[in-house]
């Protein structure tokens, strides 16, 4: 059943959603960020993640950008992201996405459940109610406040063999995904968030790959391959060349728009907008952006 | 503008959604329902509330609930609780109840809110959406982790002239009403939640009725007519024989569940079902509040 | 070792900590306070918990506290509250609480602990370090935040037998007392508190009595009398036929300086204050506590 | 009166609380730590902050510590961090300690505070208790969970002349900072935390240098000489020289384990235990260390 999700190792980028500069959403560059990821190294996409913005769009938008990337996929992975406080809406959503092609769903505990038991319930409510849908257990409790001890995350896998990818963004990930590796009694693919900012020491300890955005994801993708292939050190040295843009990107939802804007300029999307409400680039965001791009020795393009 | 919320005082129920046994939406039953509740005094229902299981709806079934109490209104206002995390889903669902004949809609702060300033951006944001709709402000911290200010409430009022009634269910509730009663700048109903369990020294305080569910709703409505006539001891005395099992109710879910059961008794409800995940009444559960009912002196049928 | 609280049942008082009018504290009043709680049947006192103001004490009053009311226990059980965001000096206070010849201490886990294995964690870093002395664990999610599932709590029992009462107030507490009592796999003793405003249920469910504040204790212990003697009808006409003061004085920090001042007229303190910063009563919730004692049926003195 | 912060600009390190291997206080080390801050650049230190471990010592160990950061401030400032969710305890402590002759205290609101007229509440109470003493605002919301709005902040600054200096560390600080810069109706220095991560852009928008805690203060105190002389290339240069070991360090309490060690072995401290409970450094986490540090240009000693 999971075996959907068996393979899931390398670059799975967590997509933007696209807008043009009134708030409307811009499908047509679905196309064209697609492209983009995927020259770049992505082996699949993780869509209507929280950077990805899905808590901006009604239910009809985001099956309206999950079928897009679907349509888009050119055989890549597609993951939608599909948590939600209400129950009834996430089942939904799962329901319609999987429909137009997905082939998984990620999903995140809701804000409120506080111990294993509830989060066992919580689980058992979902999977009794979406069946047999390869999925991608999100543990971002910065995000989410749930947070999801390495017993808990244990219990899980055992209950629920649709969950074959944990997506890792607890913090600090390093040492959690150490002791993943040496607690978990099943096998699952480890993919990791945190828009990367740890991946060099992630991929030490035994995780599958980055599941993250970044402006730049073949560095992402980089990474992966060098330290794959046994090149530590030239990991290191890739990673730690584009760390100042990296971090300059995992700022919250202004990150986002700068990231937005990198995209822009390297012609993945015509727009840099969010959809509001939520933070604006000004001259002095840009300004600042110029200067510290300015400093890196990044390829053109 | 906000006319349309001037003469919003005396009982506005907090309504139930009826489930069939299985979960499923049963909207026949909400004629019945509100035809118990507009004969024990209701001047207005509150649909689509926390106690009315909201959150486990779909937008669909939202609108479906909301529709169905239009249709049986007989004249009474139809309030609609549209609070959502994602504010593109609350746009559409006011658009949607609007249309469909509700009379206001019910809007809480989504948790997340933590400054006075991102309060006012949140409302700037949401009435530049949703235009001249008249809206009740729910104040309810306990279930939001969002506190108002009086005087945060009074810069809402200042800019929002839509805001026409404030459910106040902020905990200690009297308190906070005198102050509102001194320091507001402007008129404006204030209507009490908390399941009616501080109705009495908030009427005397200066509120203008309660919004709050009970099995009883007779119990709401006359204290709120033994105030306003001046009868300050009968309603006192009106609210006490009442009060075992109004706090009985006043227990989070489960407490709903049992008051769905009181009110399946009375021949309000077909079912006392909520919809799951939830708590479900016991043997137990039922006995003991047979005993508790038994010891009370409450009208039949 | 934790033989010590194996009896422990019937009404334990949360006790107040009387202040004068300026704040300072009033140790004298506290031998008066505890002849009042004693003459209406409290078996044992808690003192330093949310209700005593505790969390505006320093260390060298805490302490000064407990020692009094220690010397003033003539024969009964003194459980002090220790819990402290920081460990070190809930160890110290601890220490010197037990020397000053307290009976136990009640502790309750700081906000921050988010799972089971985090719960688990801390009180192996507590008895590791306090030893044993006999503990009062207390299960009060509104005020901590953290919440513990009964199987949390039965580990918890399991590791650590120092905990010989567990003080519950979760919400709903009666469905909770019903499954720790099917579920927890050794004997522990259950008070609860929340003021006692769901007594009656809790003691059918399986709870040994209230540890609680109110200004007629006489209430509590009444209610545990007449539980124990099988007296269920009796038991649920006094418990409501003091409601409306119980559920009048069970609104936080404001409920707690009406109390003060129930108790005051009582005989009980000699001021009202409660230590600032904190609410002030006013004529106007003085007058309204008037007409609302005046409606009951309360004994005089 | 508030005079004695009004030239703090300048690196002012926050400090670490050495312990010995078995946890005891290790007041001696305080001597070679703060040597070698000052010889790295240091205007002052900030002891007992979150970084120094402050949540886990008694009170006497907290005036102790002071102390000897005093006695060993050869002419630089001392500012104590006092925050304390018990009012009582940080006025004991402010006493204190500014006896011992620090230089300032340093408070962050404690959680709980949820409104601006509560933040406001808060600060008058806490002024008029401690008086006229020179204070750092700590604006630090992913540790105390009190958000503070530019507004609020101006109010603060209005009505209290003891606070000097606002330690920002919010997120994202950037264009917080820029609207601090606009917006506040008096001078007050910036200083910033996060661990020095975003202080570059800091800089650039109006900061007058970092408070934060680093195993090279001589990058930070590097950067600042670079910003404040012009020369804002190099200092970008130099700061990315170190930013992987930045990161690494800004991972919570197991960052600053790994800061510890890196101080060890520069000859800072002669332990890098943590008082526990808290992560205790792994083979793996120092051969990870190793290789990340080693990729580096850093300089010997």
């Amino acid at each position: 059943m999971s075996n959907a999700l068996e393979h899931t190792t390398g670059l799975h980028v967590v997509a933007q959603t696209p807008f043009l500069d009134d708030g409307t959403l811009d499908l047509p560059s679905i196309d064209t960020l697609s492209a983009f990821y995927y020259r770049h190294g992505a082996q699949g996409l993780t869509v209507l993640g929280v950077s990805g913005e899905a808590q901006k769009l009604t239910v009809d938008e985001t099956i309206a950008v999950a079928a897009r990337y679907v349509a888009a996929a050119e055989g890549h992975r597609i993951i939608a992201g599909v948590s939600h406080p209400n129950l009834a809406t996430l089942v939904e959503v799962t329901a319609q996405v999987m429909a137009e092609g997905a082939d998984a769903v990620m999903i995140c505990p809701p804000s409120g459940i506080r111990t294993d038991e509830d989060l066992m319930r919580y689980f058992d409510a979902v999977f009794s109610r979406i069946g047999d849908v390869p999925t991608v257990l999100q543990d971002f409790p910065a995000s989410s406040g749930v947070m999801m001890s390495v017993p808990a995350l244990d219990r899980l896998l055992s209950a629920f063999p649709q969950i074959g990818v944990i997506k890792e963004e607890d913090f600090p990930s390093p040492i959690k995904i150490t002791r993943m590796r040496a607690e978990l009694s099943r096998p699952v693919r480890i993919l990791t968030g945190n828009n990367g900012q740890f991946l060099v020491q992630e991929m030490e300890r035994g995780a599958d790959g980055p599941m993250a955005g970044f402006s730049y994801p073949e560095m992402l993708s980089g990474v992966y391959d060098l330290m794959t292939a046994g090149k530590r050190a030239e990991a290191h040295d890739l990673f730690n060349r584009y760390l100042p843009l990296l971090k300059h990107e995992a700022q919250g939802q202004w990150g986002i728009a700068l990231r937005k804007e990198m995209m822009r300029r390297r012609g993945a999307l015509t727009s840099n907008a969010l959809r509001g409400p939520g933070p604006k680039l000004t001259e002095a965001d840009l300004a600042e952006l110029d200067f510290l791009v300015g400093r890196m020795d990044l390829p053109q393009g």
